[in-house]
């Protein structure tokens, strides 16, 4: 009888692993529910849930929590993820701001935003913020006209409550909401350094972050930074002996355009590097909530005992970027960061704050981001499929864990500006990886953006990408 | 007949002048209609504007265009006007964060607020600006989801169209929208200055401008100002040589506290000076459409030929500064101030931009804008009147043309701060003059807000206020 079960689970997941060899089934298709397989196969539920843990145990497939099981990244045709990026460690200053602008004037151009910062709008909920609007109105006693110099009250009770569920022991007092994120990071860094001091950052890194630190007069230096793990640590603590870094930036989970997660034992070992040399960090969190696993991962500020973290985020990539909804936890910095935000913008928007803060109140948010993260995650798998039947063979590209960018190096000769070129003829968008540094490097890598709705366009858009990359 | 006829309107118009003597009608109270004149002595139309305008001669009266005829300043009781300031002319940094604190901790005691910066709930349209918001959701195809990154298009058309009223030459592409006004002033600082730099600006200034400077490490003078004619231009010509001042920002009309109005001969010389010593100025002009006259009074960006001066201004004060809608025109600097919003902020709040782009398109902000003239003026007058009536007989106050503030100085051995402690026991808050300055002066000084709904409270507050001034 053991015997008999144990030759039929491994009778379905050897058939299951047959159909992903063959190509029946494809890296991020949904494969039929336990119960389907029971009855399809007429068998019981413990064999089949056997079946499943055994392929999951193979890494051919994997489990979402409350959606299914998927076939998961293992897949012959899967690249490899990028080595650790290797910048130089001294400030650079060599521009981006042509490719920027470049992508920036072209955006009407494009139909097919492979480029995007943000989810598409077909995956937010749009009615159900409009609605929270208009209720905003009613629900704040002057609908929202006057200054709201100290910040939404129920908004910053929100995040923090919401803080549990990376360890956070957050109050509503600790909490400095701004417009969007972009002006939590201008805040801190404004109430951190000086011109002239040094900013240590990730690279690739977001270009809106070196270029306004450059704006306030800082000097960049941009660390070697591996797609899975993020930073290197050993290089920041060289760093931190030979460049009198002021202050560091880091996205710890999902970075963009890397993707990379620090694992929780580098969160830790960061928290304690930034105590032993008295050098603060800006955490930008802004995708941590966009997480494929079954947890929300932990913060650097999940650790952070000393107050040296200011842990920012927003609702950009998650609800509403032009509500410009954001917020800085400046831990021992705070009454600076509130000061900088008193004088540099008195209030931000009444209305929008209110709006989300409702939103949070109840089950609607969790509901929304549940689907958005199983959206995000099958997209993700969806693209490594294409990626791995269009592109070059020798073509690398990270396999993040949440966010909604994938980083793509091609081999050295390719050139992803001159690829941006003639894609955008074709209506097409991505960003190339010159964007996304201070130096001249990753001429030959791109960033796409995986928060679309997958149709066939969209994958004809890659396989244009792949065969014209591979010319 | 037509020594009859001007025997008729001599005797109207030494009636009211007598009523003016003895109180019968007092400074803000209205006049009957030309045509309620006619009816009620039984003369012609053309007697009764005849004595009108006599009276206006006589600086008894004054006509508010499609409003009326109201009693005028010249009351009996009317106090004299503040002398020029006289600060340092050295750069000074007595911060006046304690008194500020003092006062927005306070916020929630008080019930007659005399020192709100912004007109009160019931002087602005909120029905129609709540409608407003709901058509937007309707008119941006994303719901304003999405980043805004250029700026609302609609929106910097109709402030550039609007610039005609004061002889302005802007174009939409000469416009950067902004979080609000504070935040076009603090882009504009850093794009025009670095830490050390020095700023010129009025004394008393609103705090925010001061501090703001400093936060972003420029060294700020104060300059000697006249409560009419705004700064003095001699002085700063002095300071331009002496002191390398770096950039000027002023409030040109209907400053705050002061209601100052930069004549125009003023603004042409202004500019002359700029240029001269190529020092841009940022104008900050956020007051300038609630004037009392007839029309809206001139900028320096009016004369500004070269791009010298950074045009700033914002709907906070006549609309809604929760919102979070303000601009600035930038001039020659104007690829510096894109650039800076861009690293910043990214974006403005998408919603209330698109609402009162909206608002501005048809005739209902200018409808709007009149009835709250109307208001400002009368309070103004009546204001006049309580002060005339109830504060110690050497009280000197400033006679704004426009805006919401008053400017009260006091005998010199009378403490603002300690009044202050005094009436926000009885729920009562005004700003004390120490506020204004980075210096140790306007100890005896406050500013009051008229930017309310008149009743017998407000005439309480301040038969209260003078009262407890005069012991």
């Amino acid at each position: 009888m053991e015997q008999k079960k144990e030759l039929i689970y491994l009778q379905i997941a050897n058939g299951i692993e047959r159909q992903i060899k063959h190509g029946v089934l494809k890296v991020g298709d949904k494969l039929p529910s336990l119960r389907t397989i029971c009855i399809e196969q007429g068998v019981s539920l413990s064999s089949s849930s056997q079946a499943y843990l055994e392929l999951e145990s193979r890494g051919l497939i994997e489990s979402r929590p409350r959606t299914g099981y998927f076939v998961s990244f293992s897949h012959k045709n899967l690249r490899e993820v990028p080595t650790t990026s290797q910048p130089r460690l001294t400030n650079a200053s060599e521009d981006p701001e042509e490719i920027i602008n470049t992508i920036t004037s072209n955006a009407a151009r494009a139909n097919i935003f492979l480029s995007s910062g943000v989810p598409a709008l077909s995956l937010l909920p749009v009615a159900k913020l409009n609605k929270g609007m208009i209720q905003a109105m009613r629900s704040l006693p002057d609908s929202g006209i006057h200054y709201e110099r100290q910040g939404n009250p129920k908004l910053k009770q929100q995040i923090a409550r919401r803080s549990l569920s990376w360890g956070g022991k957050l109050r509503e007092q600790d909490i400095v909401t701004t417009s969007g994120c972009m002006e939590a990071l201008a805040f801190s860094m404004m109430a951190l350094a000086e011109r002239g001091d040094t900013i240590a950052v990730e690279s690739p890194v977001y270009y809106g972050i070196p270029l306004l630190a450059q704006s306030i007069g800082l000097k960049v230096i941009e660390l070697p930074t591996h797609p899975v793990t993020g930073v290197e640590l050993d290089a920041l603590e060289k760093a931190f002996k030979k460049n009198r870094i002021k202050l560091c930036l880091f996205v710890t989970n999902f970075s963009n355009p890397l993707g990379s997660m620090m694992p929780v034992e580098n969160k830790k070992a960061l928290v304690k590097l930034l105590e032993k040399y008295n050098v603060p960090l800006i955490e930008d969190d802004l995708y941590g909530d966009l997480y494929f696993g079954d947890h929300r991962p932990l913060t650097c500020k999940s650790f952070d005992e000393s107050g040296m973290v200011l842990w920012c985020g927003s609702f950009s990539k998650t609800l509403s970027a032009g509500y410009r909804v954001g917020w800085v936890a400046p831990g021992k910095f705070l009454e600076k960061v509130k000061r900088i935000k008193h004088y540099h913008a008195i209030s931000c928007n009444a209305l929008a704050h209110e709006t989300i803060a409702n939103f949070l109140e109840n089950d609607r948010y969790e509901n929304h981001l549940r689907k958005l993260r199983q959206t995000l995650h099958r997209n993700t798998l969806q693209f490594h499929r294409f990626i791995g039947d269009y592109f070059p063979e020798d073509t690398l590209v990270s396999r993040p864990q949440g966010g909604f960018h994938l980083w793509v190096e091609f081999g050295k000769r390719t050139d992803t500006i001159e690829l941006y070129n003639q894609l955008i003829q074709h209506k097409i968008s991505f960003t190339p990886g010159r964007a996304f540094t201070l130096q001249n490097q990753y001429n030959n890598c791109l960033r796409l953006s995986t928060g679309l709705m997958l149709n066939d366009k969209v994958e004809g858009a890659l396989k244009l990408l792949g065969k014209m990359a591979s010319r």
